[in-house]
This record gives C-alpha cells, structure tokens and sequence, in this order.
C-alpha cells in the first residue's frame, strides 16, 4: 500500500512517515511539501539518512499515486485535495480542524474566520477520536471513501481524560478546568520567537489564556459524550503552557463531582485537612469506574493507584495515560492525562483511524514501548 | 551587621548568602551546616570561590555571633533556636512551617505531625508576608525581637495572585483553583529520584495531588484576606508541578466572579465564541482593580494588557509579575503569577523582611533586574 | 526463546528489555533485580504498565530460566553468572567492563582496581564491537558458548570514529584526542549530585578530566585497529563532558592526518585564512574513505557533505552518525561523531551480538528510526 | 553619566542594558532600536517593565545625547558612529568584529568579507581583553576618546585560557585544540531553525567545524602573548558546538607541553594507565604559574585541586574560571575555561572596558556573584 502524506515536511508530516515506515502494511510513500518541492526527504531531514527516502512532489501527484492520503496542511487549504481524494476513491485523514466541526460552519468561522470550501464533504466526514467514534467511522466506511477529522493534539487527552466522569455521571454540573502544557514541538517547525530556544528553555509560559482555538472542540467532544449519558453538557475553560519539553502534553483536569463523593471535614473555615482514609476509598471507586469504561480501549491506559500520569510515561508511544484523584474534600475529581502530542495526539491517532479504515488491526504499526527518556 | 545563617549549606540558605552578601548593610556572616560542620562554604558552593568565604560552624554559635539569624532548617527542628535567638533579643527569620500556623497547632500537626515545642513563641511571630501582615511586622517588632515566619515558595505566588479578586469582591464565592508549576532548585540539594536527570527533564510531572502541605497555608492566608473584605473565605484546591526548569513558579489561578462580569454567549450549549471586545473591558476593569491594590508594594508588578506573566520575566529577582484573564464567557476569572522560587519564593522575601525589621529601606540588596535567560 | 537480564532495573537493563519486547524472535523475559527483588518490573518502570510485565527474582533463577543471558551489573560482580551461563552452555552478555581487556588484567586492575574472578573465562570471551570483531564473534560461537564484553558507550562512538583514518594511513602519527558530551543517562538510575537536576541543567560539566576509565579501552581499540594497518598505534586523551541532554554521545576526535592532506596558507604567522575550495576537496576525498570502510555496515553512516552529525538525529536508534571535516589548514582531521549511548552504546550493541551469537539477522529488533526530538 | 546603547534590542545590548542600570555612575540611557524605533525598551523586553523605561530612537541621536556609547550592531555596520563619537570627543564600544582585528585588514576581509570604512580609526582603537591589553587602553585613552573593539565571546575564554601556558614556556609549539560548548544565547534574538527549541534541547551540535571566524580572532590574540613570551605562536584549531543552556561558553583546550612536564609510562603502546602522584605534582606545579599569572586579575579565577571549571560556577557574572589538568602521561596539558558568553564574553567586559576607559574602579557594576542555577 502507498501511503501519501501532503505536507510531509512539518513536525507531524514528518512523525507520520517515521511511523509508517515501520508499518508492516506500508510499502512504499508519495510526499509533496511546499516549502521543500523537489528535494528528497531525507535531505530535509537528516535523521532519516539511509533509512527513508523519497522525492517531495505537487499534492496531485500524492493523491494520484496513493491508496490513502494523510494532509498535514494547515487549515483552510487541504479541502481540494480532500474532495480530490474522495473523487478518486480513496480516503483522506486530514491533520487540520477543517472537518473537526461536523456541519457546524458557525462555530469553526468564528474560531479560524474561513468558511467551509465544500460544505457538501461534510456527508463523509467523521472526527476521528476513535474512543469516542469507533462506530462511526466504521459506519461511514462501509458507505464509501472517507474523510477523517484527526483530532487537535490538546482535545484528544482533555477528553479522554473526562469522557468517562461525564458518562458515569460523576459529573455535578457547571465548569470544568482543562489545564495544561505542552512540550514545544506542538508549535511546529517554524523558527518563532516564541519557540526560540533562549525564551523558552527554563521558564513555562501561558498564551493564549481563555481565548485558544482549542475550546470550542473540546467543548464539543464532552457535549456529544454528555448527551450520550442525557446530562447537561458542562462549559470548558481551557488553559495552554509552554513548557520546555520536546514533547508531551500534561492536562490536568478539574471536574465537579456529586455531593456523594464529598467528605466532610469538620474543621473550621480558613482551614482543610490532609487526604485521610475515606477519600483514597473514594478515588478507588472512580478509578475502578475509569477502567470499566476504557477497558476495551487499546492505547487508554488508567493507571493504578500510586502512579501519577505523566508526560515522560508515554514519550513515544500512542499512549493516553490517566491518573484519577480528589482533592482533600472530595468536591472535585482531578484527573491527569498526558499523551505524546506527537504520537496520540497526532501521527499516531491518524494511523489508528488509517487501521480502521483499511481493515488492519488497530495496534499495527503503533507498538512503540514508552522510553521513559 | 553579622547576618546568622543556621543551616547554610541547602539551597535556601546558599540562595541568602548570595544576597545578603551584596547587602549594603551586611559586613560579615556567621554560618552553620548540619552536613558540612567544619568546612569553608565555598568549598560545598564554589560558586563563591575568592567571593564568599567563612566556615562552617554549629547553630548555637551562629546565634552567639550574629545581630540577625536566620534559619533554613527542615520544618520541626528550629524551635530551640528561635528561643535562643529571642532571648538574646534578635530577630529570628524562619523558612520552615513552624510558624506559619500562628497557633493553629491542629492544622500544622494535622499535616505535619509534630506539636510546637514551645507554643508562647507565637506571641512573637508573625507569617512573613509583607503584602499581607507590613503593619502586623512593624507593631509586632516594635514590642521587642520578632520570629518571622517566611511563608511557603508556592503560598507567595498564589496568595499575591488572589488577594486583590477577594478585597474588591470579584470573588463570588466558591472554589478557587491554583494550578502551579515549580522549578526543580524546589526540592532542595538533596539528590533523589525525583530530582535526577533523566527523569526530571524533557517532561512534566505533578505530584502531591490534592494533598500538598502548601494547601493549608494558602488557604488560610485566603482566608485572612476574604475576613478583612468580610466575604465568606473560599475553599481553595491546589495542584503543584515539577517542570523542567531550575527556578521559578508560575501559578494559574482560576477565580468564579460574580454575575456582573459575566458575559453571555447567544449560541447553543456545546459550543463556544471566542472572547470579544466585552471580554476585553472586562478584564481591563479588573486589572485596574489589581493595580490599584499594589500601587504601593515595590515587588507586585500587574502587568499590562497583551503581556502574560511568565517564569522567565522574574528570574534572579523578587518581584512577582501578576496577569489577569477572563475566561470566554466572563465566569471565570484567571490569574497568572510568577515569582522566582528561590528569591520572592524564599531568600529575597527573607531580606525583605530583614530590611522591615532593622528598620532598612524595604528594597535593599534586592535590586536585581529579572534576567530573561 | 527466553531472554534473560540480570539487573533489570538499572537503566541499561530497562532500555534492553524494551528493545527484547519488539524483538520478534523473543517470547519472554526472566529478570533479576538487587534491589527490586520480588517486585514487578512495571511497578518499577511504570511506563512498561499494560505492556511488559516480569517477576524481579535472583540471578541465579534468571540463568536457570533463559536461553541467553545479559547482565547489567556494576563491574567486578558478573563473573561468576558469566560462569554459570557458560556452564549451562548459553550465551552471555556483559555490560561490565570485566572482559572489555581480554587476558589483560593489568590494566584491567589498574583502572578498576580488581583482579579477574576466573581467569579461564576469557578463553571464550570476546570484545563485542562488530564492526570490529564480528568475525571473531562468529568464530568463537562456532566453538561453544560464548561470553561477549559489550563495549562501554564512550569507546563505541569514539572507536567507530577514528577506525577508518588508522586503517587508511590517513593518520600522521602521535596524539589522538577524543573530547566528548554525554547524555545524563549515562550515569545511571541512581541519584547523585553530580546528577541532580539543578546542577545538571543549563550548564556543561567536564569531569575525570584526563582519568577517565573508559580511556584506555580506545586505547586499545584503537591499537587492534592500528596494527590490522601495520602502523603504529596512536596515543589517545579522551575528556567526558556532562551536557543537559536525556541521551546521546557527541564525540568530537582530533586526528593528526599525513602531510598530502595538508594545504599551506600563504600568510605570515598569527593569522589564519578560511577554508577554501582545496579543502572541501580533501575533506570530500576523506569521506570517501570512510564510506569505503563502513559500506557494509548496516549500523553506521558516514554522512554527506553539508550535513554534521549530532546527537538528535541518532536518538532512540542503533546508528551511529559519522561526519568528516579538516580544520582551515588541513594538518587535522576532525570527526563528529554521534550515538545514542542507551542504543548503540550499551543496550542495542547488545541485541546486535546477541542477533549474531544466534544466528538472526543483525538488524532483527533494531529498526527504530531516529526521532529527531 | 548618560550612556547610549546603538542596538539596544539585540540580546548583547538588552543584557548591556540590564548591567548598566544597576551601575552607580551610570544615570541615564539613550538607545537606539533598528527593529523597535519608535516603541520603549520595556515593551519589547517585558522583563524590565517597571524597572528601566526608555524610548527607542535613532543611532544618531544616541551618539548626541550619549557620554558614552556603546554598539551591539552587527559587522560592517557600525564604522560611521563609530567615528561620530570620536569626533564629538567620546569613547565607543563596539561588540562587533570591526575593530578586532587592528590594521590586518586583509585577515578581516577574508572572513567577513568587507573591507574597512574608516581605516584611519585604526589609530583610536584597541581590543578590549583586558587581561591583554590593560596598558593599551589606558595609553590610548590619555590620548583621545577610544574605540574598544570588545572581544568575541568564545575568544574570551580561550585565550584566557591558554595565556599563562604561552608566556610561561609550557607550551611546546605545535597546535592548539580549542573545543567549545555554548549557550544557544550566544546566536541572538532572531529565532532561526539551528536555534528552534525542538530541534535545540536535549542535543549536542557542533557547527561550522574547522571555520568559524572567531579562529582567526584566537590565534591572533595567542600570537600577540606568545610574541610578549619571544616563543612561536602556536596554530589554533577551533571548534564550537551548540549546548542546550541558555548562557556559558566552557572551552576544553589542549596544548602540547614541553617534555620536562611528561611522565614515562612503562607499559606497552596499546595501554595506559592511570594518573598517579607524579602527574598530581606536576599539575600543581602548573596551577601556580597559572595563579601567578593572574594574581591581579579581578575576574579571572584559577580553581584549586578538585575543582574542574563548568558553565554554572560563573553563571551570571563576569568570571572567567580556569581549572587545569595533565593527560596520564603528561603530554598534554588541558585547560577548561568557563564564562557567562553574555557577561564576561560580551556585556560585561564592555562594562569592564567602560569603567577602565571613565576611571572607574574595574569592577563597579560588576559585582554580581555566579548563581550555581
């Protein structure tokens, strides 16, 4: 099978071809990037000298030689080439938030001021978080060529790490925090001075607080779970830091919970008491339910108790790792999620949907152990 | 003046020498090392090489000698010493929990398993910071030698971050969340796992999820600022995490407000706008009321619209930067601090105090400029 | 077949049996662990959780069990499991320096201040740097079971780099100086100061500045390699440097080179011009000759010019990157080269002996392709 | 004092700046911004807000309004204020490369590929290594106002490093190796791919290996000691390499020394052995010609037995820290120097230069003491 990659030359474009060349059912590669046309690959990226290499062609060509076509575009230019994949047959994972919005044209406008190009792509189209969508995609597969939404690198541990309070109904209502931080491949490969090495080593930096483009869909992935469950959807605020690492995202997460995993302390205000007995009985309890809910999930993993989430846990691997707490009163189930930005949060979540797609188990190709440095 | 250092050798300790030896008002030291007795400091740092030099002695010579004496013990261990040091009628300067408390011993015991040894000396101590207790300092020294409780690295940043939403009545009442980040140099010299390496860099990791000892301390210093606006205090939730960088804390503050600064979202539930210029005269109202609170303190800076508050714009300094956001929708209010742990966090909050009680300018040999790298 | 590790929870140890978990040719593990002994692994790695699961038991079980056997342990304490694996008639690979010096116990005991265990050991005992001794590895394992010493990381990148210029006669003679970084990895699992991050981080560390132990296993490297050339063996200074990397070994070697690379500047004394067109020629030339050299290996690439190796685009893979350069005056050779001391210095050199001991292809389990980050 | 920075916004001028304001003769600013003219120092350095505050303007009026001016522009540029400050009758520092080079502008031509504007300041102008040319600049400055050409960073560090060696007769001729490590500061604000956080962490790379410019800027600077010492200077070979920290250049040099500093080793070629008392002696008795050599330096220090120069022992200040070491067999004698490229390799040797040129005491403004992190 030859895989094509539009826009191979970006961090993802380039994280997916790393895995793909691994990928027992891949045999052969068709790459086009703007930046870098006509050039090989392995030139761009010295790393894969002797190992990969592969000519970078025009997008049409990519689409015309491959059996499926990854876009690593960013947003607002890949819809041609997605309707062009579809036309020719074949499917089309695309890396931008282009279709992540289903038919909601409304919501994406006001976020990334474009409008859909084809709105009509939407009919086959599905965002491809496979732990909320599983079914749907293989649903819209058996119709016909299918558009995959891959999801944005911070919604996929956000939700992950929520999907389960929401269902159980855990969920008390009103807020929840998403907290988190990313290492600085996220920003891509662009030199910016954001990412300028001198600015951004030692130090952590919030941006974009209150206003990333990343809310709305993870708004949107715990309405569609919490109508799942019929409760009210909660309202999101969602909070990104740069911190120096290369990659890997730490969300922690803050979910109201329902009085009846509340304790009561009986001290006066102004004071609070440490974690006793009651709450880690508690906190079993909701890790038991996390597992139940993720236990047919392949790259969830629900850590036991002792073991907290963190980024270095799943440095390379398609892994979502969750650690499930509560604060000393109970009020509030903290949740930690990290991924690898790179990997499940993004080349390695598309070639989860390419396996489903095209029929392969699921894992293939994504065996890479965590390497804890 | 000698300046007593009991336990000068950890980095808090190394961290005051650093500073008070470029004090104007500081002609000699007087040091002691539990590790180290009998050794030249610049031996364990040498760092200092043919800057700093004095030997290592026992604390009770350090008492002997000093005019001032400060103590960079672990919690439990300084008690006798503060006595000594009272009775020899000289301030005593403490970095440990021991005082923090006021005499509140059920809460300290409650979270770090000892009793006060010798509870009358909380009629001479007061927690240490300026922001908060200056007046309380000043009555207190003037009855005699004071025993200053410098207050917790994570406390200092998220206290200065909420104090001003809870005396103008932003506060709505409720949770307040800190979600906040630490250098490694936190920890203390000690090596241990959690510190090493190749565990430590190129990832994030929280720990001490919903039961951090600094939970009480800021909930309580919460409290005396909610009492003195008479608003009910708030519950407080804190989450701290080890980042990759060697100093710094950056703490993100999620603050419920009230209805008025709300701003309501015309779309359906499930989906969300991106803040507008509504937002915006929001947030500005209330960076003035932050301004306002701090127009007096020499080391808050709130910082101006279009600048958020970051690890590296305080580094080496003792100012704490202070940003003020609003969620989409108005509800929340989130505040960005950052203070250099080892300097507002501890040493340079230490001489701040110094220079209270001996009657210095405040700002004396904390004149140094944040350096961005 | 078993693969069985003693010291499975030091840091090479843990990176071998994340390489074993892909390797196909492995359906399972007995370990051993001083210190974890009756533990899970993945309660000691938590990143292997869901993944690779093990009983830490004694090494004498781990031998009983597998069908290979590799250890971990610090030097001076394998002989006796070497022994005891022979004994049985199975494989054994050492990381320890105890058979790096063949039947050379004098500067064995010189640098590592013991003598051998069993002497008679080294009869079928052999250094495991393929490239070097691939053929005596075959013709040992064609008698009996064999003892392989795997080469320590420093020696690995730095051997690898000056092999092609002995060979050659491109090298004049005298002093070859080898100044490498390493990653912190290298200094294992357990804390140190030297270690702990805040004195690790943002600063570069040289240490054992002319005494470092792994300086006379190049010496003597490279002296095999000097006399296949019939030339005389070169002396070797070799300086280590900590640098605030995960993994990776940066060597930078200095190797005098025969007049006829030479290229005379015509300026007085005190100055120094460019390099010009006559140098890229020479250098070109020189690339050639290591290209001869290391066409069949499948593990090491010479790379183009234009391109200077460096530790990322080696990461996570058994390759070691090899760059060629002259200094302005062309007396000098100067080569870069680079490993991932966790791979191809330590735990991957391992898994390509063991591939040859029994009988696998060589690349078998080793086909990770460098992550750039 | 007013003291005009040309070029306030690169990261040389900013530290300059951050120097400067803390310098008890200097009362006021007047800078000048290519990038940034018209905007405020603060706004594009958020790190200063509150603390220093200056508009932005043109070179020209910089030199009007300034008693003193310094020039952090790039080369080839800076030659016409350079010579408006003389004719106004004031000093000029300048950071670039201009004037380092004397009146050889054939040497400077060939690496920087311009030729000189003003050839005839030449007669003004002096390098500004102190160490080197204290008497220099204190002649010049009885004549006239003086254009210092401040040092490249990585000069700085290796010719103090190497100086005793020359003078002293250590050095046995031949050539001199330096192998530098720099902070990713040391390649300016502008963000580039080389500098991208990604693609910096967790890394070593070397880069223009066998021609950088600031070879011929060593080996000038070693020809002028050796020339003072009646020996041949020594040829210089250099390469810099980039290291994941923010600030520090630590240099490991190698020279040659004369026979009566070798040890004889007894063992066959092919093996080595460890250093013992002999080299210990002999390494002492190096230390003090370096000692000696520096005994009225302020800010060189030459460390004692066991401890080895690192980039954190001078972070932040204006040391430049020197240890010294013999190979096994004392052929070799290898230096490691360390500076803050920021401090003592660029903004504060300016200072230095400004305090000799004002009469000043040397160190005023430079007080600030190394910060291990």
């Amino acid at each position: 099978m030859i895989a094509g990659i539009i826009g191979a030359t970006g961090y993802a474009g380039a994280e997916l071809l790393r895995l793909l060349a691994n990928h027992p059912e891949v045999s052969g590669f068709s790459l086009s990037s703007h930046s870098f046309e006509g050039e090989q690959i392995e030139a761009v990226y010295p790393n894969f000298q002797g190992i990969i290499s592969a000519p970078l062609r025009k997008p049409e060509e990519v689409i015309e030689k491959a059996d499926i076509v990854f876009s690593a575009l960013p947003h607002g230019l890949g819809e041609p080439f997605a309707k062009a994949a579809v036309e020719k047959g074949i499917h089309f994972i695309d890396f931008s938030p282009d279709f992540r919005f289903d038919d909601d044209e409304k919501t994406y406008s006001a976020w990334y001021g474009k409008t859909f190009a084809f709105p009509e792509l939407r009919n086959c189209s599905v965002y491809g978080l496979v732990e909320l969508n599983r079914d749907k995609i293989l649903k819209l597969k058996s119709k016909g060529p299918v558009i995959i939404a891959n999801p944005g690198c911070y919604p996929t541990g956000a939700s992950l790490g929520v999907f389960p309070a929401l269902t159980e109904k855990l969920f008390s209502g009103g807020t929840i925090i998403v907290d988190s931080a990313t290492g600085i491949s996220g920003g891509g490969r662009e030199p910016q001075r954001s990412f300028h090495y001198p600015e951004t080593a030692d130090t952590v930096t919030p941006y974009k607080v209150g206003s990333h483009r990343h809310t709305p869909e993870i708004t949107r992935n715990l309405m569609f779970m919490a109508q799942k469950s019929g409760i009210t959807p909660p309202d999101v605020i969602f909070t990104p830091h740069l911190v120096p690492m290369n990659r890997g995202i730490l969300s922690t997460i803050y979910i109201p919970v329902l009085p009846e995993w509340q304790v009561k302390q009986s001290y006066a205000k102004g004071s609070v008491f440490p974690p006793g007995d009651e709450i880690e009985e508690k906190v079993s309890a909701i890790r038991e339910i996390y597992k139940e809910f993720y236990k047919n999930e392949p790259f969830v993993r629900v850590l036991p108790s002792g073991i907290t989430a963190s980024a270095n846990k799943v440095r390379h691997s398609n892994y979502c790792d969750i650690s499930v707490h509560l604060d000393c009163t109970g009020k509030t189930l903290i949740v930690i999620s990290a991924i690898d930005n790179m990997v499940k949060g993004s080349a390695g979540q598309a070639v989860q949907c390419m396996n489903i797609l095209m029929g392969f188990d699921e894992k293939t190709g994504l065996g890479a152990i965590p390497s804890l440095f």
